[in-house]
């Protein structure tokens, strides 16, 4: 039997033969029906694996959205296509991804080699991150050589999903205000490349300075990993593998300055990814996660469906009455 | 046989007496070791249960740690007590929560009637939520009236972990700039009462009216929910009962100016929770997000342990060698 037009494998042939219709349908499905192409998940997955993966994130203000767009252009001028994912954990209906997409398109569109996507919240955070993965690895698949993936906002769950990344960047920008720089610090440790975005303007060099002297503060541990972290527990952490300094650029996106500088330092660490243990442990840490998140997703619908809605009502009123304590609740319906 | 000093039920007895130092080792108890704790929830839960719980989020430079400190005096000047919780889930070593702690002993040391705890991360995301549920619930049971749970940032999981409260607070501030903006549209629809925070700035005016301009468009769908949704599934969704429009109020936090009419606002809607729906509804929520947290890891580790690190490692090495995909992977160890 012929597969209906459209179906999975369908998409999937026409998006592997270069038909990018096909491929922007493959992705809807990935995300609104994520259960209709989980069987042939097989095939991408089998197909990806060659492309660069490199996440995007860092406060609101830095320029980040600008800057991949300049990235993307400086990586087109070397020959290389280009994949984009925006995701934007914060916003289910509107801002932040859309407004993104209609300047990038003003910029990219046209260029075969460009494919744009955004991602925002449906269903829960698991399932963001999930999908975002499902979208990287079929962009990977079909063939595009580098893939941007930013994040808008950069809280944990944005930090965690550019993290998926073989190189993560980091944008900061001069003169964010002293909350700014808090947040920094947390999310410092994940960088391989750290960026600082308008660079122009006053207090560049403070930045900086201030991001070195962070780095040399370094023997600092690494964060804790939110998801993937009871399988990944096997795997060793490798943003904790040593011999990479994280380097630190500065750009001037909205001029297009000092991207060729940044993709040089992208190349560099992909060089180091390729000889030093920290490449497979990456891959490791990030098939991990994803087993993670799929599984708690498994895991907890065979128990809903175990337990049965009724018994669940009654789990939650006990809890709301103060009968039971969610653990308590929790061991009763584990003994289930 | 007695308790031995420092036992949890000691804690427990000695935190409900009064004793701030036995309150503050239970929390660290809560923190550190939680299946130390997690027999004892129950007394903690039926105890809890009568404070106000209120979140605070909003963008970095909002000027929220500032704001939260004088919405603390405030409800003392009413004599009420505070608990304050202040979760920092990207820096898990240093940074932002540390620092605001330090100006927030300065200004509120020395007051019995406030307690303040900062959390940063420590092992995964789930379980920031899930301690700082607990350690919520312990400022509940020991007798804080008011207890006010501040993130550092406004990503998704912030906002999940802000929008646990009875009211949330979403914190604005003119001129942030347009990205800013983006993401204030996704932490709208969980705003209970919005604030204009530094608002002898420039253009907020602006920023008051852009936000009611944003709250007219209000018919737009609410968030998805991050955590619990499988679970809460069963559970309509509070933040889409209507009947409520968030007021917008006016501070200067750094002069207290606005502070009182603000907590006015939390009244307000306090009382509203209490004669509509949304009050059981939002509790519902609650238990249902709590459970969801808990099982998922509860099953997780289940699974990790029947499956045993060797079966896991292989399983890992095949999605690395792109023998299975994770999807096919997961569904090999749930047929185990």
């Amino acid at each position: 039997m012929r597969p209906s037009p459209g179906s999975p494998t369908e998409l999937i042939d026409a998006a592997f033969g270069g038909n990018r219709r096909a491929l922007a349908r493959l992705i809807s499905l990935i995300e609104n029906d994520p259960a209709a192409v989980s069987a042939h998940m097989g095939r991408l997955h089998a197909a990806a694996g060659r492309a660069a993966l490199v996440g995007v994130t860092g406060s609101p203000g830095t320029g980040k959205s600008t800057l991949v767009n300049e990235v993307a252009k400086a990586y087109r001028r070397r020959g290389r296509t280009v994949g984009i994912v925006a995701v934007d954990p914060t916003s289910p209906f509107t801002g932040g991804a859309i407004l993104g997409d209609r300047i990038r398109m003003r910029d990219l569109s046209g260029d075969e080699g460009v494919f744009i996507r955004s991602m925002a919240t449906r269903g829960s955070l698991g399932g963001l991150a999930r999908a975002t993965a499902d979208v990287v690895r079929a962009l990977d698949a079909a063939g595009f050589e580098v893939i941007l993936i930013e994040t808008v906002g950069a809280g944990q769950s944005e930090v965690e999903i550019a993290r998926t990344a073989d190189t993560v960047l980091v944008v900061e920008a001069p003169g964010l205000g002293d909350e700014v720089q808090a947040i920094k610090a947390g999310i410092l440790e994940i960088a391989d490349v750290l960026v600082v975005n308008k660079a122009d303007r006053e207090g560049a060099g403070n930045t900086v300075r201030a991001l070195h002297a962070m780095l040399d503060l370094g023997a600092a541990p690494r964060g804790a990993r939110p998801h993937g972290q009871m399988l990944a527990a096997a795997v060793s952490d490798p943003h904790a593998v040593g011999g990479w300094r994280p380097p630190i650029l500065q750009t001037i996106a909205l001029e297009g300055k000092g991207t060729d500088e940044l993709i040089d330092a992208i190349e560099h660490h992909r060089s180091h990814l390729a000889v030093s243990p920290e490449g497979d442990q990456r891959r490791r840490v990030r098939a991990a996660t994803e087993l993670e998140m799929i599984l708690q997703e498994m895991l907890l619908d065979r128990l809903r469906q175990q337990v049965g809605p009724g018994r669940l009502q009654d789990t939650i009123d006990r809890i709301v009455a103060r009968e039971w304590d969610p653990y308590q609740a929790a061991r009763n319906l584990m003994e289930h």
